[in-house]
């Protein structure tokens, strides 16, 4: 599946939840599949930290161009875009195309830099709301996300409840918990704390706090993985390549006896240092500083439990969708117990959940990884969702698959061809 | 108890386990009690990360100077000092007062840095031997430690089986993990990116690279907590003190409504934020950039069944102490199953081995705070160790409790005075 991105411009400010406000910004967006004529089979994918709109398929010309989800999302997959008109966006704030920190604020023609508002769960999911009012989609047949990306799908049944009919929720929970606001903190103080953060108006210097961002995205990725898959992976294997006589690698400091330590407190010696080495360095390269503070603080802020004094059952009353809850055991950033919270708290209000936990091994990467149980749990409760969905094709006017103008609709939209 | 610490030095060149050696080098040590004629109650204690010598008792003079395990060893305490001689050693390369990094390099004329060499449990072992026979004692009636410390403890029953009678394992692994060595990479990756670190050398430039000392702690600090006890002691609670209208914390830079939100990315918002800040501070003002790398190194390089396969059992084998180990349900950096590995392995020799898992609340922390069951597990262990050791005053010559010179024994052994 070829996709192509698009973009749509809003002038008018947007009010955030901190009470201040953004305006003249963009919003970077995908969609796969066709909007059908009563316009029922519309599916929002809501992305987590490092991610974007780019969900599913590829682009022209670029090899390993899959988008993040692209195990999921697609021609005959479990969200299949053969039946689902499947809309990717990029949040406020990110990176990765829409209106962002590197970008020029009109209030005062500077970059923002740390001056960008700071932005929640809420505001993202009422700022995709406007991106669907501009695609002339009323009402979604489901929101979807995962992690991150299913705190927005949670708050979508609470913000629009009359919008959403099916809502799934994957790896996600209510809130966070101290332990995961505090590798947010300290992620955070490695970027801040970083010389060339420069108060977060770096780019003005012509620096990246690089460095920051490398020890921020290796907390995350130790995190993001299971104590028993690290261990089968990486285990206690010391470094290869630099045996003595053997293949060193380029620049390699040291050479190495068969399985003697090299003693060192600097170079590398475990397998499992090169390997959160490298992802630091990969993440520092194009990842930006402040998005990192920005989405991070979305994560600590969100909690609709709050304003309730913790109950979470009277904070998701107001959700009348249709959920599907999934969890992965060996998940102890976003546990089990976390999803196992709204499940609950639905059921007090008498809501449809259906809920799995998965028993995969990959911790709380499971959710972005092929897994046949978890995929075939959600297409199967795709299938169920395809069930109430007319399939009488694009709306009247649109010319399907062909890159066309749909009628009502902006250009492009629902362009994305296979 | 009022105790005073010593220091021995040692002229020979100590060979290290890094094929490297260190010569003209001096330990920090403290003693407690007495020991007896025929010198079969002395105790050792090993220490970890962020620990000294200085054990037990408090510094005359000086307000909340109590050693990090003064709950436990003392006269009366789990291991009483009106029964035991109870040995405290810092270890080689440590910031508290042992030769270590930020000493003059006896070979060069210039301060260590970065060249000190690389020193592994074993050779700590080594360096304990050597300080144990120049205070005379032959054989100890236990060597304990928690955590690294316990590291030490069993490697003392396979480097010198024929000295312990028994060994005291608490909070320990047989080696570290994945994730392990993953956190303590992160917080070296801090420090040696810090721009003070100076490649190590940063004494010369008279900076100190706290930022990088920092992040470090926090992330220790992390995984030295359960997730419980976090969410218990801190939870989703705002930082306090900067409710507007309220006492403003002095240089709080905000000031919210009650029970709202600052939405702020650079500022505390959260009490575990505070927390972790204040501790990393803390920490930055006086623990040293290269004993921190040495001390995580040396976590990273344990295994005694490295040598083996893997065999732990086989490992194992030379040790001939009886062994009593305690570990606590919510540790998750060293977990009970970790603990659970070496009593198998000491089983499958056929040694007398006592297992305790204390359900408490505190995670890897558990091991140094006050906690009945575990302090009660330990004094029945030691009671035992008591009633195999005579109880016949002090060696022929020594005044005990005196200060003064027992014989064959250097000035202030044995001068601890409670």
């Amino acid at each position: 599946m070829i996709v192509t991105p698009q973009s749509m411009h809003f002038a008018e400010a947007l009010a955030l939840q901190s009470g201040a406000s953004i305006r003249g910004y963009a919003l970077a967006y995908e969609t796969y599949g066709t909007l059908n004529a009563d316009k029922s089979n519309a599916v929002l994918i809501c992305h987590a930290l490092n991610a974007s709109h780019h969900v599913a398929g590829s682009y022209e010309g670029q090899e390993r161009s899959e988008g993040w989800w692209d195990s999921m999302i697609g021609p005959g997959k479990p969200v299949d875009t053969d039946r689902f008109f499947v809309i990717g966006v990029n949040n406020l704030g990110s990176c990765f195309g829409s209106t962002g920190p590197m970008h020029v604020n009109p209030d005062t023609g500077r970059i923002y830099g740390a001056d960008f508002p700071v932005v929640t769960v809420e505001d993202w999911v009422h700022a995709q709301a406007r991106l669907l009012d501009r695609l002339g989609i009323q009402s979604l047949a489901a929101v979807m996300g995962g992690s991150l990306g299913g705190m927005q799908a949670l708050s979508w049944t609470l913000q629009y409840p009359e919008r959403v009919r099916h809502a799934v929720v994957v790896a996600s929970a209510p809130n966070l918990t101290a332990e995961n606001i505090a590798f947010n903190e300290v992620a955070r103080r490695a970027i801040v704390t970083d010389p060339d953060f420069h108060g977060g108006h770096f780019y003005e210097h012509g620096v990246i706090p690089k460095r920051g961002l490398r020890i921020a995205r290796m907390i995350g990725h130790i995190t993001y993985l299971s104590d028993d898959v690290m261990n089968e992976k990486f285990g206690r294997q010391l470094r290869e390549g630099i045996e003595a006589g053997g293949d060193a690698a380029a620049g390699a400091p040291r050479k190495r006896s068969v399985g003697e330590y090299l003693y060192t407190t600097q170079d590398v010696e475990f397998q499992i240092e090169s390997y959160l080495r490298y992802q630091g360095d990969k993440f520092s390269e194009y990842f930006d500083a402040n998005t990192y503070l920005l989405i991070t603080r979305a994560l600590d802020y969100f909690d609709p439990a709050r304003r309730h004094n913790g109950n979470l059952a009277k904070a998701l009353a107001p959700a009348t969708a249709h959920f599907l809850l999934v969890s992965f055991l060996t998940d102890w950033r976003f546990a089990p117990r976390r999803s196992r919270e709204i499940v609950k708290a639905l059921l007090d209000n008498r809501r449809d959940v259906s809920y799995a936990e998965i028993d995969a091994p990959h911790g709380h990467d499971a959710f972005l990884l092929e897994d046949a149980r978890y995929l075939g749990v959600v297409r199967s409760y795709f299938d169920r969702i395809g069930k109430e969905v007319s399939t009488d094709g694009p709306p009247l006017g649109a010319k399907a698959h062909s890159g066309g103008s749909a009628a009502g609709l902006p250009a492009n939209v629902g362009a994305t061809s296979q």
